[in-house]
């Protein structure tokens, strides 16, 4: 049942706090856009007066801005652009997400607290040792 | 007042940042939205011109796309609208919250530097213990 | 230049974490949609046919959904749209970022690894107490 | 290929936890938006009919509303648009992700148990260590 193996979770892991992925996020999501326009145009051909009507539907689709200047008029058309609505609503969700990671996670890495109480910690034992060591060579 | 008691707050967790709730989320937003559409046709019967429509306005609206080519055209059904409406909002934030998380447990999970400064600080202790035991056995 | 002081952000902290600040925004934003509907309709007299229409434009602005089947037509009425549409857009942010927050925090307050690292590190160093009280007392 | 170093980017870090940056990102995105309009009243001359409609059409891509009342008309308008589109989208993920930033990392900052818990293995360290000083004064 996991899609991913640990590996390649750590993979995509590194990509998302990282935010590598994003410019892949929204070349996958231009690309649903144009081929939803183009699918749209191809099941009801008389929802767009062009070409270019389709594709300007396909970016406010997966923008989630939705103008309404166009939109497809037939049940089938419809279908198919329910695919593309969903995609755009979710892909605003994940860029977000992936934007929210990449400031948790550095923040995450770099607070200092941490590994200065670390330290102390450290420092603090080896006082103990030497002490240790003084009582041994006695 | 508290909605969920530990065990169930613990298990509605898990299902958070394991994204397993996700596809609950959907399905949930899309039945609302279904019943929406249908609840606003019955209040309005003219708001839109088929089933069709309806389905196609739920569909805008809780992926708060919103084209505006058909919406409810009388108070009532704007008032039932308006739940649609905030569920789908509301939808879009839980789901980005959801996502955000799985992202975020994830990192935090993995984090190896807690664990690694963890065992260092076990073995500095251990060594510590075998120079007592050495000195008590003296 | 601080808005609050400590003691009031540590309050608000916990109204984020914990989730009750949500009815408090979703309240203050339905408002301030009933409030710029009005002003609205004040300052633009002809934008809305009615003040159905005017909560109507209030409810889809404030959601971002945006039908755009009713809007403000003047520039005095646009202008104090400006503001709805704002806050409109905060307030999704806001409430995601809440959403976010309850999930975030509540994971890391249950993330069981650190508590049992602690009490492994107390239990190893109550272990060279004794150790030591034994020393003493030979 | 890094774009910032890390002097930069740690200050790019503190501006997003503490929310500094917030009023910027809004600046910046309103600057666009209205630089966007422009544009495309430039490069569209009929798409809207007054400077003031470019602006109303500017403010509600940016925030992803849409009315759609107002919208560019031609090919080359509509490729300017797309860019405003673009960064109307961005700025919704930007801003939810800094403000979910200051939530959980003045969160994480005020977590006591960590700080208890140092200071509770620092108190039982420092008891060890007079015992030492006990056993070595002897």
């Amino acid at each position: 049942m996991p899609v991913f193996n640990d590996r390649q979770l750590a993979a995509l892991n590194r990509a998302v706090i990282s935010g590598r992925i994003l410019p892949v996020l929204v070349l996958i999501t231009a690309a649903i856009a144009v081929a939803g326009a183009l699918f749209v145009e191809l099941v009801s051909p008389n929802s767009f007066d062009s070409l270019g009507d389709a594709l300007w539907w396909g970016a406010q689709t997966v923008t989630t801005i939705g103008y309404g200047d166009v939109v497809p008029a037939t049940n089938g058309g419809r279908i198919v652009a329910l695919f593309v609505m969903f995609v755009g609503a979710a892909a605003v969700s994940v860029v977000t997400a992936v934007i929210t990671a990449v400031f948790i996670s550095y923040q995450q890495r770099r607070m200092g607290p941490d590994a200065e109480r670390h330290d102390e910690l450290v420092s603090v034992l080896e006082r103990i040792e030497r002490r240790l060591e003084a009582l041994e060579s006695r």
